[in-house]
């Protein structure tokens, strides 16, 4: 396993982008890996102390990947990113496994102060293009946020939540999900 | 002509964009035209099989440019993203004559399979500035789409879709174009 | 003071940013801080009449940064954005002072000829990630932009805008801000 687990998330990349080829072509040319693998370090510089350090990282990150993911910020295994242009992912935000965001999603903070202020996401969250999750909301597991949806407040295990505000419109299984337009 | 078309695209630029320049400043500063230049470069590799350096020059310009096109999209003559930033069109896409994004546009897929997943857009198509389409959806000829829209269903040419999900607001005139605030 | 006013700038990001720190890290790692005293550069170019030049610094800065911020754009003092990726400020903006904006917000033109066709921002106007403020319309003082809104139309001082398009919800005093989920 190590630090970064790229096999497992190279594997995991195949699974979700049917796009997706061989994986040497996948580890050199998926930048939203290459973001997420350097979080890993920065978080670990992060909890060291080395704050600055960390910091400088994940802008560098931002310039090379358009992911600004702050080195605060906890993320579990298999996150996966795809396209990823514009996504900010706020310092004391908590993600679950296997949780996927497509390019410009938020995790935001709405409170100017440094305590929890940023969202918490459970297992298998898929959050559509451009969505803004804002604030300490909790997320339950297998939740779906829809394109373009503003999410303010927290939403129970299997919801799918579109519009803005968002608001639930059904509760699907797993083996639903590829019918869902709005998530993708 | 050839294989780039740049000096039609140039002046397709003029066009478009009220704050352009002299020709040579738009060929050099304009990085949705390279975005452009090179898909078209892509494609041909991608048709010709080489898939994995169509992939690394599609990432590679999406670096350079912030505009992400998967070397498998279909796009028309006097293509024209205008700021760019963002921008995502999926693998399976199909883009008439004469259509213009601007910056923070999808064309997503939502069928987690090699099958026609991304959208078809007729000639003359304008979508507006975050709008996601999502899905093989068509749009007819004409069609044009507000900022933030999200677009998951076929809509009839001379449309104009507004809204999360979005819908037909009225059937406008190309003269009528410049009036459309959403569209822009 | 001076053309760049850096160490205003720098006050003023720790005042807006609870994750900020040390102002030499500030100053060397804030990009969306780089892009606004560019843009100072750029407008005296501009006001000068290079506007070759201030176009491609201009352009420069968009890859640099992520921010596109079109050279003849006026905007005030302490102006801040924060994280900026896919930011776009048209030619003819007006923005006083201390306003800010957060990533993926448009200031965006509606009209395709050379007049005022960019909005016009009051002092302490706050708009929120991925709205989209289209065509010439002014807003007054303290006006509060929701995530993700499209606004069309004028505003008076001290609204709060949200939705698609965006309709006034409270007005707000200043000591409330914290408080508006929207706004983050």
């Amino acid at each position: 396993m190590g630090l970064l687990n790229i096999r497992e998330d190279i594997e995991n990349a195949k699974r979700h982008d049917p796009a997706a080829h061989g994986s040497v072509t996948i580890a050199l040319t998926y930048s939203t890996l290459h973001a997420v693998w350097a979080h890993r370090i920065h978080h670990r510089l992060w909890l060291a102390g080395a704050r600055p350090l960390a910091r400088a990282g994940s802008q560098w990150m931002r310039f090379l990947t358009g992911v600004e993911i702050h080195p605060g910020a906890r993320l579990g295994r298999r996150f996966f990113i795809d396209h990823g242009m514009g996504v900010v992912i706020g310092e004391t935000s908590e993600v679950g496994d296997d949780v996927m965001l497509y390019h410009g999603v938020t995790l935001g903070g709405t409170a100017n102060a440094a305590v929890k202020r940023h969202p918490t996401l459970g297992h298998r969250v898929l959050v559509g293009a451009g969505a803004k999750i804002l604030g300490p909301v909790a997320l339950g597991d297998d939740v779906k946020v829809g394109a373009n949806a503003v999410v303010l407040h927290d939403a129970p295990s299997g919801v799918t939540l579109v519009g803005m505000p968002a608001k639930p419109v059904a509760h699907l299984s797993p083996a639903e999900l590829p019918q869902i337009e709005y998530s993708i």
